[in-house]
């Protein structure tokens, strides 16, 4: 007969498997957190969108290093040669995003999206100009304009030692295949803080209805940003006890990087529309978009008829077909709630880490959130 | 005896009595809605900044009119000669706020801030430029730029004749009182509809910890907005069948004026930051900035030293005192607190209303709404 | 036979008389007065851009009133329900140009543009705007966005009065006709004063070679800003000791209204590099956009395929074909020349005027600058 | 005695080495020609800004390396830790500008700013990032903004080779120093083209009079653009036989880089409006911001007062003492003045240069300019 001792062992032990089987493989969604109205794509994942893939380059080192790159890729084919339609929106300009300039002018995207650290910008910029400056077909290139965004992972890493290689972008980027996305401690988000709790990368998508056009929207964010944490609008940051001015930790800064992809014939100005929407699904998880956020969306699309070839003849049209303004509030929608849902997943997929000089940020704890979020919607 | 069918008729009487008496006397916050972390100001009204003056002009007139004008002023002394320094951010630009381009050129604002319905801007304009050309002082005045927003009221008032004057128009500015600020169908607010109930004029305000600075932020809003409803994170809309693409009269379209007002110390830099963290309070009601929406903040300062002279002697250095970058958070966070509360205060004190052709827009079941926030926040 | 001194003044009058005849049928260009490189268009104007429409409203009343209204149509159809794609951009926001925050965020125009005095803005509006309510088609319409710029004519007009009616910006529009446009002192041009000279209306148009697409670029301005007068750079303003910091009248403030109509099939994001471009051919007059001076460019195109209805239903997609980034730079030359040479010309046509309170503002000497500008060039 | 032909080849050789040093110690104000009404500097130079230091490296190796790095330091002090006043305004963003936002949003700058080529701008921003971690005092900092700016130079240098290191930046920004500034083919210049001529590094001054101010401003330019050249008034460039659209070197395209100092007391909202008119000196030189030119303006104050600490207490406040918008004019037109200016002598300064693949870019014919000048402004 098992001994007290062993029988409460392996009842921790099933316990916990059964949690991280749980986690593991279950996101906020499948536990049961609502979030709006608009069904999601299968995945649930910015890979929703066709043709849109991602990769992530994790550096995990030694106790300091916690770092890594998370290369987005609207298409497969040499996206200097085929543009897509892009735009910026800037939620809040404490941050290094590269490249900002010629994708508002011209309303393009012309390279990998790479998110990094703070102090990474410069390796993110080669690597995605070397990669670019190499692909078949770009021999007589001169021009590459990368886009890299960051935010600062410098309390689990250190940052000031600026641990990612240009190399270390381009593995990112090759790396980048459609299907699943991890989520949490990898690539980008390997070192965030989020709401006091590690962050991450995290995200989600919105398939319209046919009747509203059918179009996806995808989201991807890097989270390390902070505020008064609301989850299925339960006060979660209140419940905990970490929101803005309570305790050190919880200065509320940081940044958030916001990708948005999606398959809508949607031409530059009304992906900018978009993109200024995401921060409103950030607002919704409680984000303030403090003074040191650097908070900025990304929005483009890979609808094939709007592609924008490198080198068209003089005085040669354009052609497109692309949504009126009218039809636009779905996607907004979309963009707001996939973009809370992005956030909240980069939670519930990050685990306490343990980081430079020791410091360590905890998960958050996805069970009392559960509960109360459970509790909160059961008449519904 | 009193004969049941007489009893039962007294105590729904009753009850319908201590209802009205308590709606008519409180707002969410008193009835159990919490609003964030931050206290408010003693009148959780935007008069709660020292000086500030709203005046309203309401306009319901046989069954086809229900429209008006709120006008807002920084300070009780003449505004062209000390102007306020202000900023503006455009939420979604779907709207005919006019004076914007002088605000955001030279960063300041010269006349009271109009708010009125789509097609009496031109009414708004010339009714704060007569009012400012008039004042004592002004004599030789040959510019003044009015600022004047809108939104739509059409749908229960007649919006196309065009029912306000420019006489009205100066009537608000001239009755605009500190202290006490009516809410719900009055002024400009008279004929919205915000989330397909009725809206209207709302406002709040918070006052910062001493330690935070002590400064205090009031918000007013002009609610006419749409989106899926939220209160304290409960999914109203979603309760109530009232969300975004479900019926018609719920398309979300519609706008949201928000005029911020605060003594602290912040130049125009920093006041249009503050501005476009409204966007973000209005975000958490479920508010959508759609298609349609013109949604537009203007915050200004009252703070005295920043005034500035319309007429200073050339090369005369203005002196100034003002909050650095790092400061900011706390009144962002102030800002989004206190947009969100002002929107729904605006739904529980706006009533059923019935305009043009008969239509009628039905007041927010502040009964439903106070049991559901109460049922969720029972454990908090 | 005739007295010496009867010869002298016959003689006096007949060269007079020649001159009055040469400036009252030709224009800078046709008096030797080179402006760039490309080609006008037939009528060196911006009707050259087939449908566009103007229609001027002046009125000179008294000693006091000298002022007007300036109305651009860019086709002859219903404007709200075929909108035109337009951007706008701003040069320097002293100013109080209504309508633009609606123009750049839907990328179109639909009202016709009007410009005034300052303080007749709000006619302008509500002119606008009854106009566009009261057209065939528009019986529903319960939003129209106005676009009325200004520039300040009160040193010649008594603008405290504001004297235009919205009536008489309806005659205005009404009165827009294709074909040759007046210059000068006319419409909203009646009052300017431009380089301490009596400014005005102006126009210009650029026809691009078949090699560059062929298409036509027109612009209309209304003159009312100073600097440092500059003609077929000849430093005009200097020598005639007429510039900045020189004198009282010569302020170097007022503003510039600039109208551009093209069209190339150009969507709103090029229009608007268009637009700002436009700033440019104002500094080749010598304009320094000072710190009073309200400086808009508003830009649209009337390419047929191009046009935008209001009503289209759901999902329906645009279907447009349009120019790339890298066709661009023509146009943007075109812009560059036809401002400078709208500018110019507003300046030649714009005669000697008394005004308010006996005031007068004289007209550029122009033989004296048609001399310069002959000997500069005379050995090109 | 000497025989015709070699008397003949000895006046030649005479007039040449009198030509070459004429040009070699002599800039465009000096040879005669004008810019202007307003006095400069008494270098002519950024650095006539009290503290403002410059520093090139320049990178001539093979036939094929023709780059470098041009740095601009605001003062001798610790950037970082004391930030200045700085606002960027973008001519057309087809370019590279990394660090933009955050001036734009924070309105500081508090890195050097580093000019290189197209493809070297990580390494410029790795340089300017090491540079400052590494300076005493910011031992702790963990993000830095660097503001780094480029020009495409592949025509004559081997862009995609990246020739430019870290290190080499850091050599930049360490050899900066206060006084006579180098031009022409120097520093970021080195492999520049401007209009068709050899481009390259050009600088210039306004000083303002005691009565306005008495304020600097300074202006540094890159010069890698077309257009239409116009020096003085005289149209070089049609004159020369190279003009847009004219030939294939001429394309127009290339991009020009700004730099604005001024001791002026002058906050980030007025340094943006100085910023913007430096396109309107640009336009002078017969720029025409094509589609393909990045064309970037950055401004700063040196003005002492103004200094932004990095640290400073919590809710302490700023003072600052600062000009009025009324004041800005004069600014305005020492902006446009001294950019002329400073293009200008980047043209004159420039030698002809052969580069990567033997291709050659001539200098500016300034014999036959001076000549045309003259001779336009004879009767002045």
């Amino acid at each position: 007969m098992l001994k007290p001792q062993y029988l409460s062992a392996l009842i921790s032990a099933f316990f916990f498997l059964t949690i991280q089987i749980l986690f593991a493989q279950t996101r906020a969604r499948e536990l049961g957190v609502p979030f709006g109205i608009l069904p999601t794509g299968t995945l649930n994942s910015i890979t929703d969108v066709e043709g849109v893939r991602v990769g992530h380059f994790t550096k995990i080192e030694g106790q300091n290093i916690r770092t890594g790159v998370t290369a987005i890729l609207p298409h497969g084919d040499n996206l200097f040669q085929e543009k897509v339609p892009a735009a910026i929106f800037v939620g809040n300009g404490f941050g290094k995003l590269a490249g900002i300039t010629q994708v508002q002018e011209l309303g393009n995207l012309e390279s990998p999206i790479i998110l990094t650290n703070t102090l990474s910008v410069a390796a993110g910029i080669e690597g995605a100009a070397r990669y670019s400056l190499a692909q078949p077909g770009n021999e007589s290139v001169q021009s590459v304009n990368a886009l890299v965004g960051e935010t600062n992972d410098g309390y689990l890493n250190d940052i000031r030692g600026m641990h990612i290689s240009p190399d270390e972008v381009i593995q990112a980027i090759q790396s980048a295949t459609e299907g699943q996305i991890q989520e949490g401690n990898v690539g980008a988000g390997t070192g965030t803080v989020c709401f006091g709790w590690k962050g991450g990368i995290g995200t989600s998508s919105r398939k319209l209805p046919e009747s509203l056009g059918g179009h996806t929207v995808g989201v991807l964010v890097q989270t390390n940003f902070g505020g008064n944490l609301q989850i299925a609008g339960v006060p979660v940051g209140e419940k905990l006890g970490k929101y803005p001015f309570k305790d050190a930790l919880e200065k509320s800064d940081g940044s958030c990087m916001i990708v948005i992809a999606t398959d809508a014939p949607v031409l530059e100005r009304n992906l900018e529309r978009m993109a200024q929407r995401a921060m409103m699904g950030l607002a919704k998880t409680g984000g303030i978009a403090s003074n040191g956020s650097g908070d900025y969306v990304i929005a483009f699309t890979t609808h094939e008829g709007l592609r924008i070839p490198h080198s068209i003849p003089s005085q040669q049209l354009q052609k497109a077909e692309f949504l009126g303004n009218d039809d636009m509030t779905a996607l907004f929608l979309a963009v707001i709630e996939a973009t809370e849902e992005a956030i909240i997943n980069s939670l519930f997929a990050a685990e306490t880490m343990e980081g430079k000089a020791g410091k360590i940020v905890e998960e958050l704890p996805k069970e009392k959130v559960l509960e109360w979020v459970k509790n909160q919607h059961i008449e519904r």
